[in-house]
């Protein structure tokens, strides 16, 4: 879930500096439409890792904004300060009326994360702390509210050099406590939590962005980007009857149109900038493409794995652990090679492969999950998928086949569906299969040539070519919302075929060693 | 909340037979245009008390309906007969494709609620299991699903009386197993997980309604009304961008408009029936409201209860324990009297009165729970609400200033709410303190006279008079969905002030005693 915040996405100075006053500008213009019209609160909350920059992106808004129209708060753990009411009676005293913007520092998100990072709480209790988050925030967001939570993420040796850097710098070094080394050296506890925190509470009315936190200006103009489009968007959009203080607003909103259709004109300007530059660094990015195999060493490790893998099925089998295999990845990546190297060592009576495109009409007339649920095997069962339900937030976001309501709603049902298989004693691999667009060009050419071959290639192929980027952008939303501790993403570099195969067996082995309690060879 | 469903409705043989076959028609026609237009398919659980007649109606309707385009499913204890996939993987293999209405028994509800029961769970693994039924359910109703759900109920001694009476027909006995019975033996038990089960997973999208299970002819028309209305509802509507069936489906919209619009003309017609009667047999219907008081009984009543109470007050405040006490009901019901002779057994320095009329500029610039929220007592403390939370569900809903979207989620916000207060050591009083519309008017035309009350007495006061049947089917609904044994309603014989004062007083005395694990006096 937060390889997509371990980038090393950044913004130079320079290029802050020509940025931050069109963003400032356009901030206080959103805020005083915002303002004027009083159609909707604004909830902002920042929680993450400590160092994260939550309190400086939080101080740099109140610094950017109009300070009148802004409510701040951060909660210290009370004791008795709130009198022993529930401790959501302190969020909705705070709450923030109509046409203003109020920003909430860890606030509903921080007791429940601390009592399950300190093991106070179950997992079943720390879900329910979460639901209850969930009704809270859906409470509000029906009622009109605008919500973005941003979590702001540090991988485990950025967290340690940046506390290391504040406690160096006396202005800074008081604000380093025991208890962020504290949580720092529980930092795998606080990242398994965090997992759970974010897709849970992960919902269309309330988002969560995953923040790089390391950059100082890369954070602050995420994040100020984000606050001002949605704040533009939802300006644009005509006002619903479930905002009560619609009647008042209806009255102005034509004089106050124009002036937004001009920030959000403005911001479109601002818009191919750095930042856009920052956002095109993914997951995918950061891939060593031009790792290769040779042909001796593959055909040993080849034989050597296939070996293993054979060993672990029948153990497997017999332990009733059953196995979901799926690949995505572009067109002509090699799954179907990589798919035939993992059967090869399988029993063939206990595997299913099934592929899949456009649905059938019987497939239509349903969910779309259906026709992979009614696949899962029974238990001791291999299936693989052969592309699977990222389609959903893959082909069909990229093709609008599905609506962006659609596709984003996806990301907690599959996590849903796959937290399913994984109670149920399913070892679930999920690999992306990536190929560099030349080394596609090159093999769309050699398939051309290729008489048996030239079945495979079709026009939708050369097409997918012109929306590269926009699956990479797909690509790298699926890993953050969907890759978690119990369900990772592999990522395989896939420009070698050979090495691509030899990392989809060794992933596979590993992780049914892992499930089976087995050591690993 | 299963108050509602042991009033005793019923419907006559001769009424039955006359509507049955106008239902079935009905029933037929929609089902045709449903099935023609494959637009959304119906999803029905039928759940509830063993002997509520989940079975015989699901029968009933597989006889009126086509077989063809219906799917009955009910689900074993399954033991290894599913190969041990997830327990979702039967109910996804078996969902209705577009078009088609799928009946299930128990299904998803049944595991939850059983190993609650009979405590294999805890409440937090319960919450948990109700959580992800209500993401199944989302998922699908999201997709398009029309989702309607029939909790069966019976009170234990109908149960008894059905079981028994199934037993001693030669036909039925052999339906009546051994654990009916003790399910019977544990009913207390059985009701309060109902009770958790129904208002966690009663969602606008996918509804329960709790149907009194003891008269056949009732429960039939009920259900078979209930899904009458909420197809052809459905039907009406313009196809959404979220049917992906809806591509086919649009060109025959039109010539099957008519048809529809036949039905629900006919369903018009059909309405003004003996269902419609029985319907207006509510939870009010039920109370006594001759129960009269004499002044001298009163007197020695009074002084009795409000020095209890100050006693239990004072040992309250000590050991933190709040208190929340609303009142609600038609004007002139008598609140504030009661109010008053409550107020007069507490230490004014530990309790609050809050009138609430129409909310202010301030208020409505929030959710409406605001104002309340952020009232609540401290530890220890006493607020008491005339009028509270339950104008939302109440005059809101009326008056038409809730849409019927808002004042139907607010049944589960308002049990989250009290869910939190009840979790805070804080007992919730909620009384509905009710007169009938005589002993109003009596009232109403006392306060013409006498000077000193004629403030009270508005134009609005006069108008509400026109809506009494409206808001007795709202306070039906009120106690339907928001008493739970943790924060039940207390409904209050009104006619006789001096009665309804001292049920007020020895209610909250009793309430405190629990709380406080003293003895009843």
């Amino acid at each position: 879930m937060f390889e997509t915040a371990e980038l090393g996405r950044t913004i130079r100075k320079a290029e802050f500096k020509r940025l931050a006053p069109i963003l400032r500008q356009e901030l206080l213009e959103l805020q005083d439409t915002l303002h004027k019209n009083k159609r909707f609160p604004v909830i902002l909350v920042f929680a993450g890792v400590d160092g994260g920059g939550k309190g400086e992106t939080v101080s740099l808004l109140n610094a950017w904004m109009d300070p009148r129209w802004l409510i701040t708060r951060a909660y210290d753990d009370d004791g008795d300060g709130d009198w022993n009411r529930p401790e959501f009676w302190k969020y909705w005293r705070d709450l923030p009326p109509r046409g203003r913007i109020g920003m909430f520092l860890s606030a509903w998100y921080s007791r429940p994360m601390l009592d399950r990072v300190y093991e106070k709480t179950d997992d079943a209790t720390f879900a329910n702390q979460l639901e209850r988050i969930v009704g809270f925030e859906r409470a509000l967001a029906r009622d009109g509210a605008l919500i973005l939570k941003f979590w702001m993420h540090l991988s485990r040796d950025a967290q340690e050099h940046r506390l290391t850097n504040l406690e160096n710098d006396p202005l800074t070094a008081a604000r380093v406590t025991k208890r962020d080394w504290e949580h720092w050296r529980i930092y795998d506890r606080f990242i398994e939590a965090a997992e759970q925190l974010v897709s849970r509470t992960n919902r269309g009315i309330a988002p969560w962005t995953v923040v790089e936190g390391t950059d100082p200006n890369y954070r602050a103009v995420t994040v100020s980007t984000l606050l001002r489009d949605a704040v533009a968007r939802r300006l644009e959009e005509e006002p619903s009857g479930n905002n009560q203080g619609a009647p008042a607003a209806k009255k102005k909103s034509k004089g106050t149109k124009n002036k937004h259709r001009q920030a959000a004109a403005s911001a479109a300007a601002s818009k191919a900038t750095a930042y856009e530059a920052a956002r095109s660094i993914t997951v995918l990015s950061g891939l060593d493409m031009s790792q290769r195999l040779e042909k001796e060493r593959y055909k040993e490790r080849l034989i050597d794995l296939q070996a293993r893998l054979h060993r672990l099925h029948l153990a497997a089998k017999s332990r009733n652990v059953a196995s979901v295999l799926l690949f995505e990845g572009p067109d002509a990546a090699g799954k179907g090679g990589a798919i035939r190297r993992i059967n090869e060592a399988l029993d063939a009576r206990n595997y299913q492969v099934h592929g899949f495109s456009a649905p059938t009409e019987e497939e239509r007339a349903r969910h779309y999950l259906w026709r992979f649920w009614r696949r899962i095997p029974r238990a001791g069962h291999v299936t693989i998928f052969d592309r699977s339900w990222y389609g959903r937030v893959l082909v069909e976001r990229v093709e609008g086949f599905a609506s962006e309501d659609e596709w984003r709603r996806a990301y907690a049902e599959i996590n849903d569906f796959e937290e399913q298989l994984n109670e149920n004693n399913t070892v679930l691999v999920k690999y992306w299969i990536h190929i560099t667009e030349d080394e596609q060009l090159a093999r769309f050419k050699l398939r051309e040539k290729t008489p048996y071959k030239r079945w495979k290639l079709t026009d939708e192929d050369w097409r997918n070519r012109d929306r590269w980027d926009d699956y990479e952008e797909a690509v790298n939303d699926m890993v953050q919302y969907t890759s978690t501790s119990a369900a990772p993403w592999t990522l395989v570099e896939g420009n070698d075929k050979r090495f691509a195969r030899i990392r989809v067996l060794e992933t596979y082995c590993l992780r049914l060693e892992k499930a089976l309690g087995e050591p690993a060879e």
